[in-house]
């Protein structure tokens, strides 16, 4: 079981992506804005990851704020709200945790300082529970979709490592693995962070999931060459439309996956659907530092000071998505109708 | 002006282009042994480059062989052909070089070793400055596709480092530059070589073409965004279709490119063609080292011994190509005939 994120009496524990699969360091965070910094620097990253480090941040602040009164609290609760928010703009779990915290914090405020935060700290552990627990039903709903032999890439991390745990596109991986499936799992490296050759090479070895690494401009080939049977990855936002931001790349797969017949599949809990935006166009794309593609693990690989773009997500329009793999179920175009009555259902 | 190779009194002398940007170091190479781990191991690479290296490997061996007599020196060459010809398959060039070598060798044949010696030293330099002609005559032709102001993409190295100097993608660039052109260049970093971040966006930056250094996987994005007006790349081996072998992620950026409705170009000298294959599927593909992928710069980026993949190049079908660009002309579709026409034409 790998541990992403915990909740301790010391603080929250994560462990730190960036040096992944070379050194395996647990750091141990005791005010939000280490929590802040973490998740700004990508020492935990993942949509759904994201989701629980934000709850479990603000309520390490509140458990941790001087203040003396509810009015103080109440503000202290804002500061800390708007610094979590303020990390990363893409992955709407981020909001959603924020939203989630704020109102808890509005429920037991009546209930004094104590009971808030209690409130907050069993919020923020249930939803890493919770989590677990959606990816959990998204792997079975989602292996239905494989048969009893595939090969399937995936682009990026989408598993125990970019959630709370089991993962999302490697969560689907997982169950038709324990299915009795004979998986082979071909992972993206994903530049500029290498998600795909660090981290989802190294969960899927301490599962035995055979995984062969190729580099992100090797996929269109190995589907035109008949290699590859299926495409699953994560969202880091949904639009009402089912267009799917995820990280850098997608829709490059996406646009291939189709001009190879591929199916293309991405698995994302509800907490990921923004249906307030209409469409993908409204999603805000993160642009990264440069350093992140002129260096490599610290080793400069371009000339000095060149100049990079860094966006870190693309958005893949719905045309490209095959289905949406959910915790309350699978969605199929039209999308819009599809997500909407998952969203309802589960309310 | 980059000096990529040059014979010299005292061997083959290359740009060491596993070390740039970083290291800007010249080797000289004294025997054919050496000229072919070179190629090997990609201290040059690109196939018009290549094409130059194994003549000028050729001409060194036997310049320096220990023959004392015809039937020695017969022997000697026939082994160093099939050293040099041994170093890499995919790029025809080589083949082609070794081919125009052996013809020079049974022509001077009965004219005695040192007439030998001195034609094939001749024959190598002389590849070498017919392809700086031929590349500048590619981009006579080609910057005529080219409107005013453009932003073009452009993958892996087709640049002087690439050939004997000016390019053929890039020779394209730099004579629509030229020609008064406003060009911006987006070049691919092009793992796992990153020929695209350390020696494309190096040697625009020296001509002061501005140049913006983008993952792979961002290629698309930018497409889909409509940052990009045209795709240029070079070849390693074109065949009678028109299908074209490049640097392994080609067929991605041609596929990006025609759901894009942007332009897909090919910039290749005629030695690039190979009208003996029908279609790109005969095209021998290399696989290279593991720790190609494994490692960047030396540093390992995999958990250790993980399962990689590392097909150099691809094959991109004909039709996601416009055009491609040769020193005799442009064809275009049908490349059957118009490729078959260019060939004839120069004979």
């Amino acid at each position: 079981m790998i541990r992403t994120i915990e909740w301790t009496d010391n603080g929250v524990v994560m462990l730190d992506q960036r040096l992944l699969p070379i050194e395996e360091i647990y750091r141990t965070y005791t005010n939000h804005n280490e929590v802040a910094e973490a998740i700004r620097s990508m020492v935990i990253r993942g949509a759904p990851a994201i989701g629980v480090a934000a709850a479990m941040g603000i309520a390490l602040g509140i458990k941790i704020s001087s203040a003396v009164n509810l009015a103080d609290l109440d503000s202290s609760f804002e500061k800390i709200c708007s610094d979590i928010a303020a990390t990363r703009p893409t992955a709407v779990n981020l909001f959603w945790a924020v939203e989630r915290m704020k109102k808890v914090y509005n429920q037991k405020r009546s209930q004094g300082m104590a009971a808030i935060r209690a409130a907050l700290i069993d919020e923020s552990t249930a939803m890493h529970s919770e989590d677990v627990e959606a990816n959990r039903r998204m792997g079975q709903f989602g292996q239905t979709l494989i048969p009893a032999e595939a090969r399937i890439l995936t682009h990026c991390n989408a598993g125990a490592l970019a959630t709370a745990g089991y993962g999302t596109a490697l969560g689907v991986i997982r169950a038709a693995v324990e299915a009795g499936k004979k998986i082979e799992v071909f992972a993206d490296e994903t530049r500029p962070f290498l998600q795909g050759a660090r981290l989802t090479a190294w969960e899927l070895q301490k599962d035995n999931i055979p995984v062969t690494i190729i580099t992100d401009n090797m996929a269109g080939h190995f589907m035109k060459m008949g290699k590859i049977d299926y495409v699953i990855v994560g969202a880091d936002r949904i639009a009402a439309n089912g267009d799917v931001a995820n990280k850098i790349g997608t829709y490059s797969v996406a646009v291939l996956a189709k001009e190879n017949g591929v199916p293309f599949f991405v698995a994302a809990p509800v907490s990921t659907l923004d249906l307030t935006l209409p469409d993908g166009s409204h999603i805000p794309i993160e642009e990264r530092d440069a350093d992140e593609v002129r260096k490599i693990m610290g080793v400069a690989i371009t000339p000095p000071g060149a100049r990079v773009a860094n966006p870190a997500f693309d958005v893949t329009p719905s045309r490209y998505v095959d289905a949406i793999i959910t915790d309350r179920g699978i969605a199929r175009s039209p999308f819009q109708e599809s997500l909407r009555k998952l969203v309802s259902c589960g309310e």
